[in-house]
């Protein structure tokens, strides 16, 4: 049986999607998310367009998918860092966001990408509710990140976890977008977030 | 004397660059920013190619410089309103947000544009100078209103005033580019941005 008439494994296809995300990626860096077509992609992959609209439905979709990754990547991450807080001594508020941030926060944001995709979002009805389905998920795992410190810190919050959860991520996005317009280094981009982070965390909790 | 060898009045020169962003702005609405051409902005507004590019270096500076135009007119109206407040009895910081915002903050932000300018700021070093410059200006006229208020109603800010400048408009860039995206009308944005900046502030001020 040939490729075309099999459905491929979940394995296979999870792989195929991971090689077109690393393709896309790699032309997005050479000319930018409008000048990376869909078969310059399936060329740098090694797959057809017959396996790329198998697995995307356009174009943007591929870019939106490849940002999630980034993303998950990194609040898998820090996800990992929360759990370990739970064995340690309780810490204060600022050592605390050094502590759950890491010092990777700056690498591969992309905000270049994401401009482009809410750029697209704001444009496109079918992108924008794909982009707000995103957010929601993004915005509810940091919201579980910040549960887990408020439970095991015993951390006191002036506004609700979801609250937090926005107003964090809200200006992370605008501090990455921001440092980068300003020509700063991924390591320079991630010392500015954890600064701005730190600050803001500390006017959101109560310090008794 | 033809016009191209007279020096233009200071006064003809300002009408030439109004009606030049007055016909962007519409030619923005109907294509975006990529779509909307120096010829079609100059036939609109009714002059020369000439005329532009002794008003404007590139399609990129007049849209920046549009951008601003919409920024400074609602700055202007803050400002006058928060003249107002200083004749008024000391507010609680939840008033004094809504008595400064006004209700027109939702309308004419143009997020679609401003996404498309920041994207382009993050692509060409030339555009991200222009936009750094114009983005320190208007963070200078926000933070000016804080000092204002800060003041006049005695309020006590738990950071610099520049920080809580930063972080206002942070978070009001990101909550009507956001509420864009979600569809929302200019009244819905305007609603949600003074929900936000009302609830911040109260995180900000100390209340004694």
């Amino acid at each position: 049986m040939s490729d075309a008439t099999t459905r491929p494994s979940t394995r296979r296809r999870e792989q195929t999607r991971a090689r077109l995300l690393d393709a896309a990626h790699e032309i997005f860096g050479e000319v930018g998310m409008d000048g990376a077509s869909v078969e310059a992609i399936c060329e740098r992959a090694g797959f057809t367009r017959g396996a790329f609209y198998s697995n995307f439905d356009s174009k943007d979709e591929l870019f939106l998918a490849l940002v999630s990754r980034m993303a998950e990547a990194k609040m898998d991450e820090v996800a990992g860092r929360v759990r370990d807080l739970s064995t340690s001594a309780p810490l204060q508020p600022a050592a605390l966001v050094r502590q759950v941030l890491g010092v990777s926060l700056g690498e591969h944001t992309e905000p270049q990408l994401m401009s482009e995709i809410r750029t697209q979002a704001l444009r496109d009805p079918r992108m924008a509710q794909a982009y707000l389905a995103w957010h929601e998920r993004l915005q509810a795992r940091v919201a579980a990140v910040i549960r887990t410190v408020v439970d095991t810190q015993g951390v006191r919050l002036r506004l609700s976890v979801d609250e937090a959860a926005r107003l964090l991520l809200s200006l992370s996005e605008e501090s990455s977008m921001f440092a980068t317009i300003e020509g700063k280094s991924e390591a320079q981009i991630g010392a500015v977030l954890a600064d701005r982070l730190e600050h803001l965390v500390t006017l959101l909790v109560d310090v008794s």
